[in-house]
């Protein structure tokens, strides 16, 4: 079955007749080339820093050395006399609102009075070039009057901690209400109890953060910029200038990384350079240093989580309490939504009929969590997959029988009641990975010594990942597309590239469904001026979200094509077949027209070659009281499969293998999902093992790469090609879900599953490291 | 009866139900403040030269010195070793098409074998300042081979003259053939027969052409320009690139002026920043000095046109042979066009049962002619005016009585039989001037003695012209509207703002239909990324065309807002009224929301809140052998009376005053509607009185606003505020028509006429300067 589903918006049965009838299609399922890789392998591809205005001025952060404390006093007067400073910037200069948190009116853009981590921005700088700008910031002395700093949950939720915001140091809650939790327990053979605990960890983007603000008249302004949401940049902007949304135009440089990070950056970045834009009115650019990212900017959210699982002998899953704390750092940024997640996914791809779950964020005086591929997914689900396989350990069942025993299929409810009547391909994905890897095989030959200290092992870990925006709130995306008079097509999105490749897939969408060569379209950088708000860049959702708009808009310029085609080649629209840049009749392939000829003719016709494309997600919803309702449009389903060496003496683990299987609904490039697959792996590999933002006194211990290790390609293990698995959701274009984040959630526990399963030690506090490996090791051989 | 038509697209009369309704709008037909005054009045509007990039490059052109010859070689060894100069282009060098033609295949962007006048271009220097470029031009040594050079239309339609291109002298020809001249000029009582002469003029506009160009990532330029038709850039451009167009982005900065002159200008200098750019890889600026735009850009074209008039003696017309010659220049630019446009408009606003018009433009070696506000208008009606005022002489007639026994009236055929059936206004516009100035008395006052050398009298001329392009070439515009969840509203258009603020005219449409505030909506620089082609800023056709496309989007969003408004205020679609930014229930103040909440609600019900307009005008049609047909979709009519006091013994003409009347469909802003009629009457009366591009052996003489004098302030008569007639067009948004142009167009023909009347001396030569007077009346005085 071909699924091209465009909502509920377009009828679009006649006019896709050939793309519907197709077996195959040009070019989706078929690797492309990103149409952003000769720019970047060319070092064509401008990024924020690339941009160089004349007379552009130079911004620098003044920022708290404390972690919490009271500001008395700033003393600029040194600070101004330093040679080619401008102009020095703080609260009280700020046209609009002072605030910039995203979920809760939290975060101030400039601290005002109360400073709630070490880097908390003070002030801005602005000078004629970047030395003066740093020798003022180190001129400006700030006067504090220091407040206890708490740095962890445990402290901030001792009732005689002091409040860290007025409202007291919980940030947010969220809960699951599912069933009888007791009686959910009572039916239990085996009751399994477990805490689980995550790490700071960075996103580490090859790009720091940058943006660059340009005045233009009359009380506008444009922003060029890294970043993943130019619309939230926009409208957070706008609020700290007092301008319309409108007033400020926002435009996405080619952005070196995001990962979720950039989606809370960008706004706190851009709107310190266009307010230095708008009271100097002239060109201001803000670019971060390395240091200053690694000790500013957002990190994953570190998790606590108690679990307790409960199941009957025949290996039935029948109750789950969960215990969920986040530490939000300094403010709650996305908090409410991440712990949502995590609460929403906390009983795993399962049939669970009684679930409970409880879930805070809590204030701390450290560097603040925020949006991270998976955003609270391999947090959880490191929990979950663990406690999976005690479970099976507990039973005496082979782990991955044990899952399929639970798994979610078409029919089932979620955690939180959710029912899934389609696209639910956990099963399959499931035993095709189990078929690939060989787990039987290998799994009979772990705990093995390969020699005198080297050990096998392999282990299992599914998750699954809601792609659409969380919590109910609406969700749809936008896309522009022109034809122009000579055929070429300009498309243009809100969605941005942030390295996934999320615009290429909206361009073979509209390469498919007007039946044009790839490179006849021009992708467009986004601009929050020229297409509607297309949503943010994240949840996995730039392809299933933005490129349905993609096609709403292909399909509507498609039919007056194939109206104008019917008339110019005298047959039936059911005839025309659209491909390669030319329009044919169908079993008459003499009698055609090319793409460029048919576009002229549109012209001279007077009808209209642009459309706006938009497509909405079918509304979700939930009771606060309970959680419990529809809480996602979809879910992509996952598996990692890895294959570890530990060295029992060093505890070092050595990742031989990790096989991914994914139902994804469609793939709409093979190539380029599987970069996302095997890039989600390093990155979950990187959680797992090694990668840990150290935190002392509140302030960040090692704020570069040679203190904080990211996996190296001599980290990397071998990575077969993923299994792609298409079960289609009924909604989006071609059935596509979404892959950016999955591959990174099951990977963590699937590498835990796999250590235990090679050494009997069971790690439940991330990361791995070769350290605590080796005393665990050392524990268990007393 | 209120207009509000949109085309034959839109079923508009639900949704529309609130603002048809209506006895007056809330806007339209206002005076608003012009929505780029403030950028202008405070210096914060951007032209081409603000745009300061960092390590732009600088362009400067290489220019034939010879009116017509073949270049033998070009010499760049010297030229090459001036420091900073970073390349040199000639012909050789461009990628695609060495064309930049726009009607006829016969303009090089870069000369490479035969200069057909001094200034055209023959090679591009490259240097890292103004000054190196400036002189490696100078060191760039052409040798030529020299051709005798033609410069009037007589020498080059000799037979024996040699082609200046390959076929020929003649660069277009036009016709109208209708009815039987033969006859009707038998049956003529009285026959008239005269020759009139138009000289060369130039825009004089304030800023002189200038382009900026980017190289962008792979294969795409984005070019910044002073212009008037982004579209046209980009075509052209691609061309001459070998891109397609989707991969040059035009984007138009504050432009000083166009008056047509732009239009023709905008792809001959941003075409060559763009090759600049494209084979530099890095930015470069092109602009041109001042003495550079006189000599090398377009003029007004000179014609000669011979003209014979029939008129029965009850002062009916019965015939007009008519023929024109056209000093088209170097090149063909717009000659077939222009030449077209003065053919279609030759037998005046009146109805001539018999016509024959034979037009043709011919190559000469001199700078080429070109658009230029009127488009060969301003010289046929001096033609047809002077006539008519002549005829109604012979006739004994009053000069007003006898135009309104001939003028067009609805039923009424042109010259070219096209029927006219509504929104024919000339007849009360002619009226009415008449009333105002106080004709009747005035005229009995001509001629009189004020002392003992001055005299005064009062001219009249009529005019029309048709708003839209021509000779049957299809025509649309377009639009884009976004909705911000705000509910600020962001504007887009093609038609770009070249002084006449048809983009103020856009906006107060959107503002209407969508009842907000002006300032709710934002205006944005065109930019050819961002809306489909919306054909070109010229034929006066921007408001009427673009303004109707912004009234389609603007209706289709309405009616979703409305839609949406009907479900949260309960209530009907026709008891909806949205005005000033609020909607309510008609009848009940108190139920109402305001519009941005209704945006919000817009976003959250997941409806699209963007839409491209599209206005395609009914379609025009033309017989090439006979030019009968359809010529232009609807005509604007205009009169101008002027006064005049003349110095009988210097020939010095003070204009004391020019009344006008405007049939213009609808009055969209008055004050920017007088703000256009009294700028035409200013350049009119430089053409008129004072203006002429003197050449000398090919040779511009008076390049500079020393030698070429514009009319100042001391020039200007008094301007009464013009008479709006309002007959409205049937298929655009409100039923306006164009005014750009309609006031230049009688303004030489009313002036010559009113000195007529002042001295009884007929001159039938622009410009009706001083000393050309002197010497007629001396002439006569013999």
């Amino acid at each position: 079955m071909i699924h091209l589903a465009i909502g509920k918006t377009i009828d679009y049965e006649m006019i896709l007749e050939d793309i519907l009838r197709r077996r195959e299609f040009f070019v989706i399922g078929k690797d492309a080339r990103r149409v952003d890789a000769l720019d970047k392998v060319l070092g064509r591809a401008k990024y924020t820093s690339d941009y160089l205005i004349d007379q552009m001025l130079h911004v620098k952060v003044v920022r708290s050395t404390q972690p919490h404390a009271r500001i008395k006093r700033i003393d600029m007067d040194r600070a101004r006399n330093v040679q080619g400073v401008v102009k020095i910037i703080t609260a009280h200069d700020i046209p609009g609102e002072n605030q910039i948190g995203y979920a809760v009116p939290d975060q101030p853009l400039l601290v005002e009075e109360k400073v709630h981590y070490v880097g908390d921005p003070i002030a801005l700088v602005i000078a004629e070039d970047e030395y003066s700008a740093g020798e003022c910031v180190r001129e400006v002395k700030v006067d504090y009057d220091p407040l206890p700093a708490i740095t962890t949950p445990a402290e901030a939720l001792n009732p005689k901690a002091s409040a860290i915001h007025p409202k007291g140091n919980v940030a947010a809650t969220a809960r699951i209400i599912k069933g009888d939790i007791v009686r959910g327990m009572e039916e239990a053979d085996i009751v399994v109890e477990h805490v689980y605990e995550t790490q700071l960890q960075d996103h580490a983007y090859l790009e720091t953060e940058a943006a660059l603000a340009i005045p233009e008249a009359y009380s506008k302004v444009t922003i060029v910029g890294s970043m993943q949401t130019p619309f939230l940049v926009r409208d957070l902007t706008a609020q700290v200038l007092g301008y319309r949304q409108s007033q400020v135009r926002v435009i996405q440089a080619v952005t070196g990384g995001g990962f979720g990070g950039k989606d809370d950056m960008g706004p706190i970045v851009c709107a310190k350079a266009a307010l230095a834009a708008v009271l100097t009115q002239k060109p201001a650019m803000l670019v971060f240093t390395r240091e200053e990212s690694f000790i500013v900017h957002n990190k994953r959210f570190p998790f606590l989580i108690k679990y307790k699982s409960g199941v009957m002998s025949n290996g039935k899953l029948t109750a789950a309490e969960i215990d969920i704390t986040m530490d939000s750092g300094a403010y709650a940024n996305r908090a409410p939504f991440v712990l949502w997640r995590a609460v929403v996914h906390s009983a795993g791809p399962y049939v669970v009929p009684n679930v409970r779950v409880e879930g805070r964020a809590v204030y701390t005086n450290k560097v603040f969590g925020g949006s991270f591929r998976g955003f609270g997914n391999p947090q959880i689900h490191f929990a979950v997959e663990s406690q999976m396989d005690e479970l099976s350990k507990e039973l005496g069942i082979d782990p991955i029988d044990f899952r399929l025993r639970n798994v979610l299929r078409p029919g089932s409810r979620t955690a939180c009641n959710q029912p899934l009547d389609h696209s639910v391909g956990i099963e399959e994905v499931l035993r095709r990975a189990r078929e690939k890897s060989d787990w039987e095989t290998k799994r009979k030959k772990s705990r093995r010594y390969l020699t005198k200290r080297r050990v096998r092992g392999i282990g299992v870990a599914c998750a699954y990942h809601g792609i659409s925006t969380s919590r109910g709130v609406p969700d749809w995306s936008s896309s522009s597309l022109i034809i122009n008079e000579d055929g070429s097509v300009t498309y243009r999105t809100g969605i941005t590239e942030i390295g996934q490749g999320s615009q290429t897939g909206h361009v073979k969408i509209v390469s498919e469904i007007l039946g044009i060569p790839i490179d006849q379209i021009q992708l467009e950088v986004a601009d929050t001026d020229a297409v509607p708000n297309s949503g943010p860049t994240h949840a996995s959702r730039g392809l299933m979200m933005g490129g349905t708009a993609a096609a709403d808009a292909s399909v509507k310029l498609r039919r007056r094509l194939v109206e104008v085609a019917t008339d110019l080649l005298n047959c039936k629209v059911e005839e025309i077949e659209m491909r390669n840049g030319e329009v044919y009749v169908r079993g008459n392939p003499d009698s055609r027209i090319s793409f460029a000829a048919l576009a002229k003719e549109l012209y001279r016709r007077g009808i209209s070659p642009a459309e706006y494309g938009f497509f909405s997600a079918p509304r979700r919803y939930f009771d606060p009281e309970t959680g419990l309702g529809v809480a996602y449009s979809v879910y992509t389903f996952i598996v990692n499969i890895a294959e570890v060496e530990v060295d029992l003496e060093t505890g070092y683990t050595d990742v031989l293998r990790v096989y991914s299987a994914i139902d994804l609904g469609k793939a709409i490039d093979p190539e380029q999902i599987k970069g996302q697959v095997h890039g989600g792996i390093a990155q979950g590999l990187g959680l797992a093992l090694m990668e840990n933002v150290v935190i002392d006194k509140g302030m960040v211990m090692n704020p570069s790469f040679c203190d904080y290790v990211i996996p190296s390609v001599k980290d990397m293990p071998k990575l077969p090609d993923p299994i792609l698995v298409e079960v289609p959701y009924r909604y989006s274009a071609f059935g596509a879900k979404g892959v950016g984040e999955a591959s990174l959630i099951p990977t963590p526990a699937a590498l835990a599953n796999a250590i235990s399963n090679a050494t009997g030690v069971r790690i439940r506090s991330l990361p791995i490291t070769s350290e605590r490996l080796y005393f665990a090791l050392k524990e268990v051989s007393k």
